[in-house]
């Protein structure tokens, strides 16, 4: 049996990798259902995983358990295929991989440690190649809670964190219940805090022992907040980190002004720290977010919108608020301008790539996971990269089934399917996440201005989870 | 013929005044059209009358021509009264005395000053009283531009309001065309300025000789713009200043996103102005403002708010403003805290006797006149002071009524005129402007501290512009 689609697809990518940061259960369809797919074909180089490997330190090999399993799906030779005819039907982006045949499978752990490459056995439910029942792969945890995660960063500004959460807590008080209700619904409903935790890191990694980096953090995040309640309100969303949206639950109104209210608190902390050039840099942002998401309002449902453009409005609607929030840890530290304009440039690029994948997640995530609906983007008409580049490479037919979805809102049933479809047809998903590593590693060179440190080392972490998050 | 409703009213309110600012026109009736109507007793004592028009300057005595017209309706006797079936009936206030005789009349300009009162010829339309055609009538122009009107004030400040509209353009700038789009529809729809006039009048009391108030007043009026902007969102209007709001030409979007621009703008001109103090009142001020309209979101519907919530309501979502556009005038002139506090006060309290006269012109203006439809309050179940009066003084069969209209949102055709029914029977719009002659005189002894000077005189004026004002 063979497949057009897949015979289309193999020069770049062979190998399609189904990684599952949960450990294996019983039941292996469970443990696929739970599982984010790197698309990425340069992972099936062994050469290039023993050489990422190698750069592994020792130490970071641990207990199997902590790794990433990987389902792997073996294409040896086209003509050998077996397709299967509902691959891993739970998955959002394996849908778009149709074609590709995908093994339910177990991870056996018989292995042994060798140079920091684990081998191991792959026990089959589905048929692998010729060989058919069992066949040697090779497992790297080259996406390790390790390599690629915010738990170092988050150990490290643990006790930093404490004092914000405390501060974001006492700042959205107000003997107006509403406000604390509507604020603590979405603060407190399990996001990263990422954005004041860069701010933290940034005036450690400069060397910072004052107590600004504190309020500054939580103005940081009242921002990102109150940005938040506000596209849920522009974007009409009903769901916000897996839970109803404040606007579903309290109104329009209380999401504009409570929005409002926490953008004044986050000034007003931050007129207390007292710098004049972290409240110009924070003010500015605060202009140029509103800028980037008018951009897109002026955007959606174009898709016309060119690579540039879209890049101007990520720029603006979600890079600029990691640039700011890294730029001023130096900042109030009074270091040198080279660092701040280091610090700047990590949060912006580092910004850009999470954006790029938070756009691919929309077309592949699960509900579940991320905390909101799959295809939001597709429904409302938000031109994103993956568009933009599906739409390009498109022909005719296809742009125009685009410009009826995006432009016309004319979508019905099969249509987001159709959708993904074409973004693999054209590896738009793919090249999407290619444009991010290129800006996660602009994030890390502009690191390299800093010496060797835990902070410096957690920071690079986090650029590599940000490209491998799977919410 | 004889009707209760007047004899009841007559103790306090004898006399109506029409009062016009437009010269007369051929048409009498049209000169009606657009009549503003002062209800306060006080003024048909004739005694109180040539007591402040002897206070009045000489100079100010001007052509007939720039005098508010006067359109009286005497009563000189309940037995004698002669009611007009349709009295003015294109007024929304006057409908609430309907049981008053008003006569259609001209005025006629045989006049003599005399001692600044003027007297002149009435030739009625209607009948007044038993003498019929003609009679003799006083015409005292104590509402004339020279009194209560902002033109002082705007004369005096009009060089750096040339700078502030300047700022204004330029920051309302933006690649994305859609902002200043957005921000100039509202902008230039004809605002007054008043915010931004304060801020430059309180820098030249305080004899500022910086640049500094320039942008500080824009920043007010971008704050002020703001929160219009967002409150149209909120409360689904769909007029603003007599024009379509933004969110009925951009949609909601472009109005919670540009409110965003414009507050990240203006956060950013405080900063380039580098005072500190003045940024902790403002952004304080933002987050107050917030909190205010979350407080009345909050009391939205619930007839059973009280006065004094009603008030901490209106301190927060209009006086703060108010307040701090007049407090940071003394705070970057470095002037001491006792002429900060004193502009404060002087802000806070016209901030509160400006919306309640708002709160009555929501229930007497005309739409084209306001820019804004009579009745929106009551149609958006908003509890305003005249509502919470009316509410409290009312029976139970009248209470069920407003809770019916305003928490149930029950209302049919005539329920606005019967609400306004209801607030003339126990005098709750004129007690609403009772209260806020009661905070215009706070906001003019609050200027006390200062001494003579045009820029005072202007100021005190300004305050009995905004209790007169009928846009």
């Amino acid at each position: 049996m063979r497949k057009a689609g897949v015979t289309k697809n193999l020069a770049r990518l062979p190998v399609v990798i189904l990684m599952d940061q949960d450990p294996p259960r019983q039941d292996t369809q469970r443990s696929l259902d739970d599982a984010h797919i790197l698309i990425e074909h340069q992972m099936v180089d062994v050469g290039a995983i023993q050489q990422r490997a190698h750069r592994r330190n020792k130490h970071d090999v641990v207990g199997s358990n902590q790794f990433p399993h990987l389902a792997f799906s073996f294409i040896p030779d086209p003509e050998d295929l077996v397709v299967d005819s509902n691959p891993c039907r739970a998955t959002g982006l394996i849908l778009t991989f149709e074609l590709i045949p995908v093994a339910m499978c177990e991870v056996g752990r018989k292995s042994t440690p060798l140079s920091n490459i684990f081998y191991g056995y792959i026990r089959g439910s589905g048929r692998l190649g010729k060989s058919g029942e069992t066949c040697l792969a090779v497992i790297v945890p080259f996406e390790s809670p390790s390599d690629a995660s915010i738990d170092r960063l988050v150990a490290l500004v643990a006790a930093d964190m404490e004092r914000v959460n405390a501060t974001i807590l006492s700042r959205t008080g107000s003997e107006v219940t509403m406000i604390p209700e509507v604020a603590n619904h979405l603060i407190s409903s399990g996001g990263k805090r990422l954005r004041p935790m860069l701010t933290l890191a940034m005036a450690h990694l400069a060397g910072y022992s004052g107590d600004g980096h504190i309020k500054l953090a939580a103005s940081v995040e009242f921002m990102h907040t109150a940005t938040l309640l506000h596209d849920d309100v522009v974007d009409e969303s009903e769901m916000r980190r897996g839970k109803l949206s404040a606007r579903m639950l309290w109104g329009n109104e209380a999401s504009v002004l409570v929005g409002d209210f926490l953008l004044g608190q986050a000034f007003r902390m931050m007129v207390e720290v007292g710098s004049l050039r972290a409240l110009d840099i924070l003010s500015a942002a605060a202009a140029t977010i509103a800028e980037g998401e008018v951009m897109q309002l002026a955007a959606a449902k174009n898709t016309a919108t060119t690579e540039d453009e879209y890049l101007a409005v990520i720029r603006g609607k979600t890079a600029e608020l990691f640039a700011a929030a890294c730029e001023v840890g130096p900042v109030i530290a009074n270091r040198p301008k080279e660092e701040q304009t280091a610090c700047r440039s990590v949060g912006m690029n580092l910004g850009i790539a999470f954006q790029l994948v938070d756009d691919v997640l929309d077309y592949g995530g699960k509900s579940a996971k991320l905390g909101k609906n799959v295809g939001d983007d597709f429904r409302e008409g938000k031109i994103t990269l993956p568009v933009v580049l599906a739409f390009r490479r498109g022909n005719d037919v296809e742009r125009e089934f685009w410009r009826g979805a995006l432009e016309r809102g004319e979508i019905s049933d099969g249509d987001l399917d159709h959708a993904v479809g074409l973004m693999t047809k054209y590896r738009a998903l793919e090249d999407t996440i290619n444009r991010a590593q290129h800006y996660g590693a602009m994030a890390v060179d502009a690191l390299a201005l800093f010496p060797a440190s835990p902070m410096k080392n957690a920071l690079e972490q986090v650029v590599a989870f940000c490209l491998a998050r799977t919410h």
